[in-house]
């Protein structure tokens, strides 16, 4: 098959999977694929190069862009990290050519004494800004998942970001702690805003995290949240907690939410509890992202 | 084999371990034996008497008392939480009768919108007030662990406490997270305490924990710090967190650490960038507790 106004591959190609995309003029989204070969299910050049020609089969060898972990250290072969403050330019600057008409961009880093780092999120806030351009002049960026990024925006460049494990705090806890044992079987109860909205709450009270969390426990002993409730709860506490100290300084006048409709459901929801109300939500702007900085690259 | 001046039998019964102690006249330690039929070990009365039955045997059928997990909703039976503020006559009356000649002491609890309990901690708390009675008109008492907790004292009583789940955090974290991938197979690296001191300090900017937590992967990453030394890094973060939260108003006057020397040497380590240095430490203070709380319920 092919599309005589297909211009670019893209590809979003993260640790567990791998999404391509067939950009047509402007942008346009032409056909979308999906594949299990995230970056650490492969190992050396050639594993990644097969698992680009699977993806591809069929697609006319057009200029391909790629971001995410497919340029880390275990990578296809590692694009370093670009340091903050960045835009769209500096990325684009720093991509590497891994074979002809392939290039991977370079991940974001926040340098100090924690240094902050992040790979495939720049991309998707290079795609928000050009789908919002409104929100290049200062706005803060949410991408909540696994490890949830904070990135502030001035001018169109990303200023600086933050980290939180959020997500990975909530599976380690809900999975292997003791908080699980009075909890059912993980998707086995209907969820509870209330629950959830009870855990902001509790965050906003500027008690310590680690002491908190044991009151998923104590409230399950006495009865005082239902089983099905606990996890909510839990949810709550650590979503609470990452919003309370990001906005510590204020809210943000400009505040928008990227990624999986859900999970930045959930983050409005408790963005709510904080003053930030109908926060812009915008779903995956990867494929945005990468045609914009293959713009800025030349590649089209 | 049995001895004339014994006078008690105190057990030290919890999750996963029993420890029973023969004390004899002035609540001296005459023999002291150790099992794995923990409280989370065994279902059922007659598992728990079974139990109590193998660990005493030879022993003269002397008055009996428990503290710990074996008062639990899932222990020998359910020894209800006492209120704070508590002292050792409010412990020494909720004691629940479970056979003839044998006691299990309550654990202690603070109500609230998170509620707090502990069960053995407060028959530590009894026994360090007892060695020490000058901890008793006010003090902090800190015991590490699993689930740490700090307590307050004052006028002889237990006026509040809280948990952290600082060990457990550090368990999952150090086994199940992202942060374990560049970290060295558990014990096989030297002690750093510049890197946990390094943690400590990091933990008192006042950063959120969970944001601060990737930094244990970022300075890997950079190899800012050594495989070896992230374990103990983590460990400072999460410990400097627990501290820099209890200290928050301000070091006590008088602190004391209980437990395990090796994980109270740590904290005292850490405390002391907070200012407070060589505070008390004490070993297990439970045989002492029970003695203590025996003479309240006018056991011997």
């Amino acid at each position: 098959m092919t599309n005589t106004n297909a211009k670019l591959i893209a590809l979003d190609w993260g640790s567990t999977r791998l999404r391509a995309f067939l950009l047509g003029t402007d942008g346009t989204v032409l056909e979308t694929r999906q594949s299990e070969q995230g970056a650490s299910t492969l190992s050396g050049e050639s594993a990644f190069a097969q698992a680009f020609a699977a993806i591809t089969t069929g697609w006319t060898a057009l200029p391909a862009l790629a971001c995410g972990m497919v340029g880390s250290q275990h990578g296809w072969r590692e694009a370093p990290y670009a340091p903050c403050p960045a835009d769209a330019a500096a990325l684009a600057r720093a991509a590497l050519q891994v074979k002809d008409k392939l290039w991977i961009l370079p991940g974001l880093m926040r340098d100090g004494a924690q240094p902050d780092v992040m790979r495939g999120e720049e991309t998707q806030i290079v795609g928000a800004l050009a789908l919002h351009p409104e929100l290049a002049a200062q706005s803060c960026l949410v991408l909540p998942g696994t490890h949830s990024k904070w990135a502030r925006v001035g001018q169109g460049r990303v200023t600086g970001f933050a980290t939180h494990m959020t997500g990975e705090l909530y599976a380690l806890l809900r999975q292997h702690s003791v908080l699980s044992r009075l909890m059912p079987a993980d998707g086995s109860a209907p969820p509870s805003p209330q629950a959830f909205l009870a855990g902001v709450d509790a965050a906003r009270e500027d008690g310590a995290l680690s002491h908190q969390l044991f009151a998923v426990r104590t409230l399950g002993l006495f009865k005082r949240l239902p089983p099905a409730d606990l996890p909510d709860y839990l949810s709550g506490l650590l979503i609470g907690h990452e919003i309370a100290h990001e906005l510590k300084a204020g809210a943000p006048e400009c505040l928008a939410l990227i990624g999986d409709p859900a999970l930045c459901e959930r983050y409005a929801l408790a963005l709510g509890r904080f003053g930030v109300h109908a926060p812009l939500q915008l779903d995956n702007t990867a494929p945005a992202g990468l045609w914009q900085l293959a713009q800025t690259m030349g590649l089209d």
